[in-house]
């Protein structure tokens, strides 16, 4: 663990050059659409995907991982024994874990799972406006995954449940939004070409969860993920003819990104 | 809900346009294999993919869905329930749906519940020449997921099988005939190589499914999902140099597909 | 079944014609990451995959199909079930199948099914070096689904596998390494970037599983399916930008290989 420099373009380019170095574990309990476009974002960056969301297994390997996904897209019965496990474990044993609660809200069996996560307190949390408003209690939920809210109307839940699980808080949306609850920073980068993609969202949360493993700063780590990611997209979309061939260019441009690039567009406020 | 141009090429051509217009909410409960493909197709075409497909969540988000797909190509057991649950609340609410009975015929726990299926009258069905004789309870079944019997073989199953559901039929081949037991139309669109990826089939269930999820008429439905799909297939295979770069080229041209294309192009007889 | 050249490198052109010829049904009960993959994999090779993996269903496929591969990255219990249904059957009617240990060692639940399906005596195993040695009993596992081992430390473990169980023994890394327990043989082909996507791995086990259906020769099937897929592998990396336009590539190449470039590049010593 290393503490990332204070400007946060600078933090972004250490700790993207960091999980490379360290190769972070990422284990992800994720869903049944986006296994592969996460695992394969996950190892373009140069960290180390392992799916493990069996009961038995999840916990155990929480407490090894460098950083544990919980997305809750597909939450068969089976693996939401595995993610109460490994939430546990990851908390007992300090493994910072990112929670995504996927669709939340209109979707009874997902929510009250959110609801019991919340209250082990996920070391960050990545949606949508919509989906971070129902985290927070405070709204009816969105259109399956789609936001039906703004970035910015989702910004006092955000802080909100920033402050309740003592973590970090990031809102997607065409401007990103990061909180800790008691500051914000803005992310401008990315691509509407991310939307039109399964697992353009999903694959963020373990990415999120790569540059956690790989600092004690968790605010950077977030603004780094975000950040490194969107600006992959970006890249990959003056090259993509349309959805299809965006996503393999969106994989090459996360193996190479540097830190000139990074420097060069980073949109940080 | 608009009603579609008698013409079969000016209403496909109006129906694409009412699924970029609407972003119809389509609902997947299908097999782990193509949940990815099958995503990235609606969202290509402007759909809105929403993969709930466990008991609990599945029925009530039918009710709200515009068009389900329950594909039974790797049913486990709790899927099924969820397959159960979702069929009904379709049924009861109205809510569009494609049943693609994969394999059936020689394997035992999806031939059975395709039969409990079929008693809950599906929309829509979509499968090979195969699926389809064995749905309609006159034959052995394929080969796994190909079709070991013609396309026209199939016909008087599909005719049967449309009356009796009250629905349409779809048998993909080389030639596509849709019928709703009284007439047939033949689709001539379409690239061998659709078959040399996983989930060429599967993926079209689920853009029918979107197609009837924006008119009443689903024949013109069956119609127009068939033939943007596979003219995006035939545009896809003029410039893939094979299987696997024909896989995104394929969701970029259902991404751009126009009414200029459908209309140069189009065989429907 | 016919019997392959004595030569590897002809064995192999042989047995990569057969393939084609053939089209041999290959039931993959695998890991939810890499179904995708696996299948497009089998297609593009012009073999016939089905993912044929609950109770009650993979039992009775199995002794129809060619051949079948189980593959353990995320053994969910129904899946586990298949898994022993489906080696039994194989095993009882001759259905060749490989079995494919990902990350045992540290993890309990799937390390106790392996040692299950170890007594139901696998004819194919494949596994890095880690997991090769875990699985001789040996070993204290590796690092997720990631090598910590070098090939060369895994030989001994290898050879008593093979011994064991009866059947051809591979182990992946840099160089492979095959043996049937008396010798060995080191195929040098392949490329890094296969263990930049993901499935690069599992995705081999597969199409081991087809050639192993068109020869009762499973040694030369060994070699034959690690030295095509290796090979499509280096075509596809000499003209990829990266892992994500890798994949693609990959797949055209496992359908165009020919005699000519497996005459001409294969490395088998």
């Amino acid at each position: 663990m290393t503490r990332a420099p204070e400007n946060p373009t600078e933090s972004t380019i250490f700790l993207l050059h960091e999980v490379r170095a360290q190769a972070p574990l990422v284990q992800c309990l994720t869903n049944a659409v986006v296994t592969n476009i996460t695992a394969n974002a996950l190892l373009a960056l140069g960290a180390a995907p392992a799916m493990v969301d069996i009961p038995g297994e999840a916990g155990p390997f929480a407490r090894v991982a460098s950083g544990v996904l919980i997305n809750l897209g597909t939450p068969a019965a089976d693996q939401r024994d595995a993610m109460r496990e490994a939430a546990a474990a990851a908390t007992a044993s300090g493994t910072p874990w990112v929670l995504d609660p996927v669709a939340i809200g209109a979707l009874p069996v997902r929510t009250s799972l959110a609801a019991e996560l919340k209250a082990q307190r996920p070391s960050l949390v990545r949606g949508n406006a919509s989906e971070i408003i129902a985290f927070d209690g405070a709204g009816a939920g969105g259109r399956g995954v789609d936001a039906t809210d703004g970035v910015e109307d989702a910004v006092a839940s955000a802080r909100r449940v920033a402050r309740e699980v003592g973590g970090i808080v990031a809102v997607s949306g065409p401007v990103d939004v990061v909180t800790d609850g008691a500051r914000e920073v803005r992310l401008g980068n990315g691509d509407a070409l991310l939307t039109r993609i399964t697992g353009g969202g999903c694959a963020l949360g373990a990415v999120m969860a790569a540059f956690a493993g790989v600092t004690r700063d968790r605010f950077a780590a977030t603004v780094a993920a975000i950040t490194v990611y969107n600006l992959a997209a970006e890249l990959a979309a003056e090259r993509a003819a349309g959805p299809g061939t965006f996503a393999p260019l969106f994989l090459d441009e996360l193996s190479r990104i540097d830190a000139d690039t990074v420097r060069a567009r980073a949109v940080i406020a």
